[in-house]
């Protein structure tokens, strides 16, 4: 096939980005680092969106949109929140342009310089905490539950289709609350949120924890994250949920009136997924010769190819699956008969291998004869004659099996990635030659975590929520340890 | 009450602010022209984005996702597209902020300088097709039929909540074909797309139509459109599909080989409507009290709000409606129960006539006694007692009739709001006094509609479809006219 993709043995890198171009999933653009969501990959995208989104409205939260611009000066509102997101941004300086005078193209018109430089927003806590401030007056007000869909930018030096784009689609929620407990229960369920679709929905097994201090968000004071474990034994941060304290209601003056009369600062979080879960999903799921998607986020689950050699042929099976096709939709399931005489039968089954439609079902004139058709699983690559009576709940079966398949094998695969070491010999080792999650004894301080990083390229991926207390010694300063903690590479 | 609005009469500017701003729709940012869309908006933006996509879908497009930034090389390819484009647009021209040397804030580095700058989308035809040359090489890729979803910015001096904002949401099609025909075909069902979104879901009637060659898009051989009537007199165009011949094809050298092997230049369309509409809606509907929502795009269409002393005539109202909320539910219709007790009655009966809920029930103890409710409609501002009785059967028919009569209304006044005129003397006469649409003969000339447009302010909507052919003389040169075309000042 024109189409082969590089296999995972050979270059994982280079698998992964075959998977993504020629799947059809996104593209390079003329834009340095930004790249175009093509439709099979949108389609995924759109499918998350409206999962996440309905959770989000499940947990009481409404969306909002605010402004893609941020003056330059809010940035510098929040100590923290400076540090980490002024560097890398796109800055508009200008707001016209004009014919040059060498009648060559157009030019930035110097008159129409702005006073104020504005700021594509990398994340927007300081432009909707400035709305806040008119929002919020009293305990009524509270707690307000906004999320926002949109499209942010950071100056990536060294992109990566989906999982690193200097453009990016993602979700941000932004709450207030009256209570620091308030707060934090909200930060927690919302990681609960992400946990939930990223399991049940991704098929993708996750450890739910929290950062150290020099791994969380610029402004928070708790970052929650889950991360999920890659096939090529590298961890992937899937979401974050930050409890942010009073810390930008302080920055941008936001008190409210308690039932009581007095004045108090509000308390915040802010939470966010993006297009890098398509990456995850890519790369933890699938194979060498294409996608695997979980049928539950799998924008076509079942696509039907006819074989045949005449019109007369073609049209007994079209008759044929009509009814099929309106069963399978009435369960809620999305299909697709692929009827299309510009491609022959060999060329579908290769592209919908390729681009990880769960099941495929062929059927030709013998098939009809003998009222069978031929069905295909993705996930293990199956084959199996099936009979057409019931066959809609058969598949309908089948599905389910799948996302519960994919699932399984991606937890066996990350419990087989995760080692537990008992000094940084092991650990090195674990790391250069296996690779996942290195379960290790650690003495709590940033200087240990900078010099563990510094020489092995692993960071900490988290402190696993309920994490069991144990006395041990560092495997790095050999200093007392009450836990072991997450290290991994990462993407 | 504190929310009252400035009436259509005293201020009609004046009123429509009002509208959006103390009905929770959207509110002013720190940005210069740039608006928060607050929830409550947003949820109405999410209801008419839901129903074009699934329009969209059922007509075969996909959506898919393209850079926010157009190197600025790109908008100069395009010969009328950058003159229509070019202007009036924020460039981004740094990746990176830094700590001033003075300690004060942060500044733009100035060595961190992009060779070319990057143009924030006005309208997304230049960078599409430079990636449509990519993905475009057979007849065996068309049609091509993609639609964005994605914020825009056009640096507009005089700007008003989402009527004309400096960033806006909308959709973009962006299509591509193998014949002329076909290219055509798609500008009109896309304009038939609009045209019944408009008037069966947002209930305003329109008038279809061509622009002249000069209010036609940058880049267009033909852009039809639809016009709505607003309540003082003025058109607002809510929506425009263009068929843009070979040009942006043959300005980004996109070829495909036909069926006979031979190379031609692909045909092309696009389309868009933004939160433009929401401007329109509130215009087109609404009344001194505040909003009046079409029960097809009400983000909540029934509220019911107890009438209680106690927490045990709450908990009894609380139990009684518990079945009716059901039953609503069943029917797709969406209710809000609103027993929040930081408010009162009162002040809830305001809130939800200034937002245009269309459906208010309210219920107290007397009201349980017999076994009855208290509805009232906002259209028409009528109370009734109606028995618990199959109740949610005549909620879901009146909630039919407010929708029917909302656009009758609408339909009555657009109406009256077109006159034929005769002569300049009438169409000025009728321009001053009533305004509206003005139906009269024109010559067919850009100098006539030029000088008619500063003369009166007036431009030309559109030629109808369909327009009937009669021959007349121009009101303003008295030269042959070969029909009649509309007139009005506009948004």
């Amino acid at each position: 096939m024109s189409k082969e993709i590089t296999s995972r043995q050979q270059d994982y890198s280079q698998w992964y980005n075959d998977l993504v171009i020629k799947g059809g999933l996104a593209d390079y653009s003329a834009v340095r680092g930004c790249m175009v969501i093509k439709p099979y990959g949108y389609a995924i995208w759109e499918k998350i969106r409206e999962q996440l989104d309905k959770m989000f409205k499940e947990t009481g939260h409404v969306n909002a949109y605010f402004p893609l611009f941020i003056p330059k000066s809010f940035l510098s509102r929040e100590a923290a929140h400076v540090e980490g997101f002024a560097k890398e941004c796109a800055v508009v300086t200008h707001y016209r342009l004009k014919n040059s005078p060498d009648g060559k193209g157009i030019i930035v018109d110097p008159d129409a310089k702005l006073e104020e430089e504005l700021i594509v927003r990398p994340t927007s806590e300081t432009i909707i905490w400035h709305s806040y401030k008119e929002w919020i007056q009293s305990y009524r007000d509270l707690p307000l539950l906004i999320n926002q869909w949109a499209n942010v930018v950071r100056w990536e030096m060294r992109t990566r289709l989906f999982l690193r784009t200097t453009e990016f689609l993602w979700q941000e929620g932004h709450t207030a609350h009256a209570t620091k407990q308030e707060a934090i229960e909200e930060a927690e369920r919302m990681l609960e949120v992400y946990a939930t679709f990223v399991e049940d929905f991704m098929a993708i097994p996750v450890v739910k924890g929290i950062k150290t201090a020099s791994e969380r968000f610029a402004g928070a004071e708790e970052t929650y994250c889950i991360e999920a474990m890659m096939q090529d034994g590298k961890a992937l941060q899937a979401g974050t949920s930050h409890f942010l304290g009073q810390n930008f209601a302080k920055a941008f003056d936001v008190k409210f009136q308690t039932k009581e009369g007095t004045q108090e600062y509000v308390w915040a979080t802010s939470w966010g997924v993006s297009t890098r879960l398509i990456g995850a999903l890519l790369m933890a799921h699938s194979d060498d010769d294409g996608l695997i998607l979980p049928p539950k986020l799998a924008p076509t689950q079942v696509v039907i190819v006819p074989i045949y050699k005449n019109d007369e042929q073609l049209s007994a099976i079209s008759q044929k699956v009509e009814s099929l096709i309106k069963e399978l939709k009435a369960k809620g399931i999305s299909v697709k008969y692929d009827d299309n005489d510009k491609y022959k039968p060999g060329w579908k089954f290769a592209e919908y291998e390729m681009k990880g439609y769960p099941v495929r079902i062929a059927i030709g004139p013998r098939d009809m004869e003998s009222n069978q058709v031929e069905v295909a699983r993705r996930d293990t690559k199956e084959k199996m004659t099936l009979s057409f009576d019931n066959l809609a709940d058969r598949i309908a079966t089948l599905l389910d099996e799948i996302q519960i398949n994919i699932y399984a094998r991606a937890k066996t695969f990350k419990e087989q990635m995760t080692t537990r070491v008992e000094n940084f010999k092991e650990f090195v080792e674990v790391l250069d030659t296996k690779g996942g999650y290195v379960s290790a004894h650690f003495d709590g301080t940033a200087e240990t975590e900078e010099k563990i990083k510094n020489e092995t390229k692993s960071t900490i991926r988290c402190i696993p929520l309920d994490n069991p207390q144990e006395a041990g010694v560092c495997v790095y300063s050999g200093k007392p340890s009450a836990q072991r903690v997450l290290f991994a590479r990462s993407y």
